[in-house]
């Protein structure tokens, strides 16, 4: 397991903004609950401050593909360019779900993705990612604030 | 100026989760940007999966007042009582205009708010704030991811 701390968080940010940069996006979209401090984070660095959020809920279950429910609205219609920002890209779904929601409602916005972390094995890779994941991730936002 | 460190906040946040836990609020809204990694500590803190965003512009000039929009929408058909969270309740107009719009638009649902800081001149008191800001916050968020 890998204890993921502020201080790492601190540079990543900075890395993953410099990654990101180019793109040069108008939006960060975080994936709650895992990607908001980090899209936070990221709309600081990359000084944008149309920053909002999306949520989708995963049943666990024999057909999880089939269960994955997107909750909250974007309100995009003043994006050219979406950043989507989400802690770690694991199996991809959740990503992949995502991005063919706002692709069909937004078909003119361009959309890419940025992650701390992405498994190798994920059906969809991120534009952006700083490490491979090969090991459980402990980040400190999942840690340091439980009772 | 006060400088707001990481390690400050991991206490603030069980703090504020401990008087925000007798409202039982089912549903986090985080005021974007600053309230969005307060909201996301939050909501490990409380285990509260329906985290979501709201954004409000305001544009300096003579009438400020006038000119506070909110971009962003929340989907809290499923919700029954709702914490705003921000960061800082300073002049109270941007968490007013919040609380004035969400009312309407859902007059069931219970609203109460959430910041670490507040200023005592502010035209609007959250029901759960930590400290009194009497000087400058440098919140680490603002600080820590400029490059």
């Amino acid at each position: 397991m890998i204890h993921y701390e502020y201080n790492q968080f601190k540079n990543d940010v900075l890395s993953l903004a410099a990654i990101c940069e180019p793109f040069q996006p108008d939006t960060l979209v975080a994936v709650a609950r895992g990607g908001m401090t980090l899209a936070h984070a990221l709309s600081m660095a990359l000084d944008i401050r149309n920053l909002q959020s999306i949520r989708i809920e995963s049943y666990d279950g024999e057909h999880q593909r089939d269960t994955l429910t997107i909750r909250g609205e974007c309100d995009l219609s003043l994006s050219k360019k979406v950043l989507i920002v989400d802690d770690i890209v694991d199996s991809g779904q959740t990503l992949d779900a995502l991005l063919q929601y706002l692709r069909v409602r937004y078909p003119d916005i361009e959309f890419k993705s940025a992650a701390i972390y992405t498994k190798s094995s994920a059906s969809i890779q991120p534009e952006y990612s700083l490490h491979e994941a090969t090991d459980w991730i402990d980040f400190f936002w999942e840690r340091d604030f439980l009772k």
